[in-house]
């Protein structure tokens, strides 16, 4: 193996193990944030949860604010860019409703799998500095009109009813996926029955009652 | 006026005080709480919110450790308490899926009333001692089993579709309600239009597609 390519390789081994740490530390002040809260969380406590020296910590993240502000947008931002990248997979002809589903899905995907980080955030809202906030709702409002784009669309398209207030609606959808991490964990079968079960309240809830079929 | 009837009287008058004194220092560390979180939470901080002197505080509470669990508890069952006065003065013959509508309405009212209780637990549950959490489980149980209870009911009426998995979806529905507080104000309408919103997405997500009408 020539020099250059085994210092490239190093290199990339580096990156990567420096990268797959500083992901560990993220996971580990996510859990610690959810359980203690923002005022009681200590770095040493994220260090030794992450198996580091608290000094280690520092390496990656300038400060306990830097690496709170990044926790909790990690699951802000990683929500909305597997949403709109599992939205961007789909085929142009994708009715609108099927869209909402599948976003309704590809939500339900991160909120479980960073649960850490979406508890770290609702248990958190009313205690961070006004920065992250700011960040925060940012992002936030990003997401919130990527839905209500999908929900209007499906309005004009005769698939959501005109009783509904479609603004709580979506809202009222937000909650229940949201607090998913609040109360599902494996034991209660498959995320794909969840899905299943979400997509359908979902579809039914905003659907427009079907038309009488002639007999 | 003879001296007993003053004595009943002011007797009354100061156990009304002492209850709004009382009232009052459950809402400001309601609100203590919401803001602060558990670690953070002093009373001190309480107390000057209530517009108290901190050791006023403690003839009314023996312990922070108690006054938190007060707050912890008032959220949790002044819902279930006025869910099931509602459903109680319902007429026996309201069909079920009526009575789910009733139910949501009236835990609505309460989330959005009592918004800092709802949020003082949502973001403390990860942090509270084992003995708190122990009680509001056993009371959110009771809780959980009221909307079984009603949910099998209409089950058994033919008014919830077979498809829906029907514990994961009292658990979104749970969700979408709880979640309220975090997102909604007097600024976005009344809660009657909330309400109505909420109830056509419960009726319609959870009831079954009607059967084709004779033309």
């Amino acid at each position: 193996m020539n020099s250059t390519r085994t210092a490239v390789a190093d290199k990339t081994n580096s990156r990567g193990k420096s990268e797959a740490t500083r992901e560990r530390i993220l996971f580990a002040a996510a859990n610690v944030l959810s359980r203690k809260g923002y005022s009681a969380t200590r770095l040493s406590e994220i260090a030794e949860a992450a198996d580091l020296r608290a000094p280690a910590v520092y390496y990656y993240f300038a400060s306990r604010h830097d690496l709170i502000s990044e926790v909790m947008m990690v699951g802000q931002t990683r929500l909305r860019e597997h949403v709109m990248s599992i939205l961007d997979a789909l085929p142009t002809e994708t009715e609108p409703m099927d869209r909402i589903c599948a976003a309704a899905a590809a939500h339900l995907e991160v909120e479980l799998e960073l649960s850490d980080f979406a508890t770290a955030v609702t248990r958190n809202t009313g205690q961070l500095p006004d920065d992250i906030r700011a960040r925060l709702r940012h992002d936030s409002q990003l997401y919130s009109r990527l839905w209500r784009e999908m929900v209007e669309s499906a309005y004009d398209a005769g698939q959501v009813r005109a009783d509904l207030d479609r603004r709580a609606a979506i809202k009222l959808i937000m909650g229940a996926l949201n607090w998913t991490p609040e109360w599902w964990d494996h034991s209660q079968g498959s995320i794909a029955e969840l899905i299943a079960t979400t997509q359908s309240l979902i579809r039914h809830g905003l659907g427009p009652v079907p038309k009488g079929q002639l007999p």
